[in-house]
């Protein structure tokens, strides 16, 4: 940790300043610069030694040198984290598809779903048996029903479910279903969820939040694998920015950028990251080149007929054609598309 | 709502069109322009025709007419709301002032904060008993402790208590020992939650999501609305954008123009909403002059000890100046600064 | 500047870097670290140090400790910089209000928006003869003539004239009919326009760009500063943010957090930086209240004709009602509006 | 367009915003809805019609049908446009490579560079002779003397020359020496620029403002080709968003996005786009898979030693490793990367 005096800090003002670092367990440096004095202060401190001190007024600001993640960090654990369940593998050069509609609708329709997802190449289902919805009016989701079902679809294709847990009273039904456990961007933050999934012991899918820095959303993930869940995937799916033409801004620098300093597998859902189906499979084929360790993509047996997110859904046969560049991608590039 | 077709869309994908607005009992109109077919779709149409028509491929885009909400618009209710709790009220020209520390400490200091600020002339008390923390690893609050702590400066004081709720388990017990119960800007979206509070019958103060639309907010409050409780108040605490000088982007803005779409009392944090206590005063003014119904500043008896976002904490005399600087651009408005 | 090292960086790379920092003229101070060394650099490393050091590979981050602008700096000139031209002036607790039209459109348009707003209190006048337009297609301004008409409506009236000037060739020009020079947000980093006004010696009026950081705005004011011109206005007129209910997002807090840095007058633009004239009148008096020296406002004899920015000029009524309560704000804190 | 009226419109107001829709040579339709009346205005109302009707306070919003470029349109020209100098080609099938420094150091490094980039198999040369440079005290370029140096390197092996132009007065001296001329991300909006090369009949390469919205960026493309300059390369850089960890946010979607709207080539520049030389190569990797017409590389033969942008600089080395990566996306996707 940096401590920057403001310009024309006294010397008393920088003495009171080493006495509160070594308050805090550090070692003070002082280097006394030409137009600033700093204080470099040396020890691990990740826990709350910044906020206090740049309480100070004296203080112009203070520059953190650790990252403030241990566990989610690659230097911790330097090889890649691999993400196994049934056929479903992500990381360390696994690339595993996650496909199936927003929401399940009805028994036909997920096992429909699972059906052609399955044909095309996919090894695991999504589905929201339980919708976050931005209106109180829009549909919500068939709640247990829909898990019912999603476990009748794995039943019948052996695909691995991913389905979405949205408050920590949930967490103990969602998992008797699911395979995999998804908390959506809009929960990233939800604290007492985070714990919760972090309390159960099967892989979680942590999407990032709209507008989370990355070193909040390693953060969220320190809050899983804090509690003893060392299955964690993280999903980016587009930031919210200035531009209104496609859904999200999806900023696929996240891959390579997260793989430099995380074990844990990255993955990208085209399909919220853009919000419109005809440029799913270019960012598909992207992510893959990019690194990617999955996809998570909407899929619809007729789009047109959803109840949520058919903007975005790709058909049956679009969703074929994207698995088949992908693999293409994938194969030139030398990573293993399961 | 307004479906634009796409350029070159035949005869027959118009007639299909016009068959499927029809279909969510609406009226279609159809306008043949130069270049682009118009159908008007008249109707209620807020719950979910636009999401199903643009999934149509011959559709350019959807243009919805009516705002999503119903219950929050000045529309339904053009008179302004007025929440009051205690010596505390909100809108129609009054500004109520909400202050104290980020976090519930200790007994000592919530009640030396308690009295602080009410000897300035606030008439509501802040305080976090349910600290959301973004890194596992920090201060995470003193909980149902915390809660007897506010409980007890009420009484000495008789402020009314402002404080957080963060999960739907917590939410009867928040509300045994608080006056407002406080929806932080993480859980904007969170919907279990915006429903339970929706079920009790006390005031809830809903801060706007760091990166939420105003209609997205406005959407949140609706929840709480439909579920019957009436009294909500929002609250602009900033918004993340490319600007990192400040915590936030704090867009004044938003008090005129959601005083012309809900009748809601909208509040301002300018603590959260800068992140740094020397912008505080002039924003607090700047939030009154804007026509804010209220503020909801963080300050703490000694910021440097503060366990918790010290870097934008007042102290108790900055405090004390700012509430006069706010009196007097009240008084020159003619506003009720209570 | 800071050079953190990273994770595992050895003994030679450490060695390498410190001669490397010497090389610059700056002395090294190195700091070990319990997971990482840093090295301090000490002396004036405004120039070019950082990037090239950031360039190693060992180098996880280099921080930079002194702001890169040196003559705009509130540590270079304490004391407020205030600019007078004929009854406009602005900074040191003097607000300016410069007010007109967005574009000059005749003779007749212009004379009587400078008599309205003259009566309403303002003293200067504002008026695009030159209009960069987002498209080919739309109105691009009377160009000399209009410069022509604004000369004669200060003649007219006394006002002094505030015009845009888009490209070096026409700075002569535009210097002889107006008293401040404009440089447009679009233009805040057009370098030889900068130089160009720089050269000059009438006040500069400079649009803070809608992506801008407030070190390349300082920046951009440093490069006018630095060929001489001393008199440079710092306008903020909003940024560009996912929020689309608004033109733009108006973040006051721009207002104290440069007068913490730079003695340059702020002032604010409340009609570009909403977009929306029923907005205009409480973001004047919150600007006023944050401390701005002054405001620029779109005003339209009738809006309705405008030939640009009709939707967020005031009508000479609402500028008259909005001056008031400016006024009573003014005056309630001490400062004088002229 | 549509013209949305405002709740609780008169008979009287819509009658006359009927006559102001004609009066604009428009044919208005009524359509009244269940709580608002809308008006469609039928007709090519590309130039200033919105503007105009939405500063009528009776409207509440004004809705754009058609898009407002039109040569830049891919319905004007559904094929997509090839532009071709020397060996580079770009569009319709056909990937470009443009490499170099960011600066024209000196006559040995840009000669270095050229054969450098060249044996990796680029086939234009990109490097700044004219600097733009957020500081004033930063190095701003060698100018004419580095054009020179430009022209040799091209002399020497014949690689296509990509330089930026910053200012109209310096259009003729660049394209002197250019094969291509850049207009800089900060100069998207230099109307009279983009007016000075829409006169020349060279390729013009336009890099996309860290803001501008993809309309905007059409719109500053239709600048240039209705001055009668047909070539003209779009190049997404990345935009300025609230992520710090990478320079810029890049948007691969923009590729697909423009492609479906725009007959003009699309080319990526992972190097600003990042800002960071490891996250280049999976950047370029991921923006072939998208379908880019090109990419435009900053390589420097030693990128510790580079005046400028040092840390975004691919050595040689890895530099041909990502060109043979992105021949193995493109290969596998049937592109040409020539």
């Amino acid at each position: 940790m940096i401590v920057v005096m403001k310009h024309g800090a006294t010397e008393a003002m920088i003495q009171k300043m080493v006495e509160r670092v070594e308050s805090l367990g550090l070692k003070a440096h002082v280097i006394v610069g030409t137009e600033r004095t700093v204080i470099a202060a040396v020890g691990d401190d990740r826990d709350q030694g910044k906020e206090s001190l740049e309480t100070c007024e004296e203080v112009e600001q203070v520059v953190p040198i650790l990252a403030p993640y241990k566990i989610a960090s690659r230097e911790t654990k330097p090889e890649p984290s691999i993400v196994r369940v049934r056929d479903l593998a992500m990381g360390g050069g696994n690339i595993g598809i996650i496909a199936g509609p927003c929401s399940v609708e009805s028994e036909e329709q997920i096992l429909l779903s699972a059906q052609q997802v399955k044909a095309a190449g996919a090894t695991a289902l999504r589905g929201g048996a339980f919708k976050p919805r931005t209106s109180p009016y829009a549909f919500q989701g068939l709640k247990e029903l829909g898990l019912q079902y999603l476990a009748a679809a794995r039943d019948a294709t052996g695909l691995a479910i991913v389905t979405e847990v949205m408050t920590p009273q949930h967490v103990e039904m969602v998992a008797k279903y699911a395979d995999v456990l998804q908390i959506g961007a809009r929960n990233m933050q939800n604290y007492h969820l985070l714990q919760a999934v972090g309390e159960i012991r099967k892989p979680v899918l942590l999407k990032r939040g709209p507008s989370a820095t990355m070193e909040e959303f390693l953060l969220a993930a320190e809050y899983i694998l804090d509690q003893g869940n060392q299955e964690v995937i993280l999903c980016e799916r587009g930031v919210r920015t200035f531009e209104t033409h496609t859904r999200f801004t999806l900023p696929l620098a996240s891959v390579p950028y997260l793989h430099e300093r995380t074990h844990l597998p990255v993955i990208i859902d085209p399909s919220h990251g853009t919000g419109i189906a005809s440029l799913v499979p270019s960012m598909s084929a992207a992510a893959v080149a990019a690194g990617a360790d999955g996809l998570i993509i909407e899929v619809h047996p007729d789009p047109k007929k959803a109840l949520s997110d058919g903007k975005q859904s790709l058909t049956p046969e679009a969703f074929a054609a994207t698995m088949a560049t992908c693999r293409r991608v994938a194969d030139a590039l030398g990573y293993v598309l399961s």
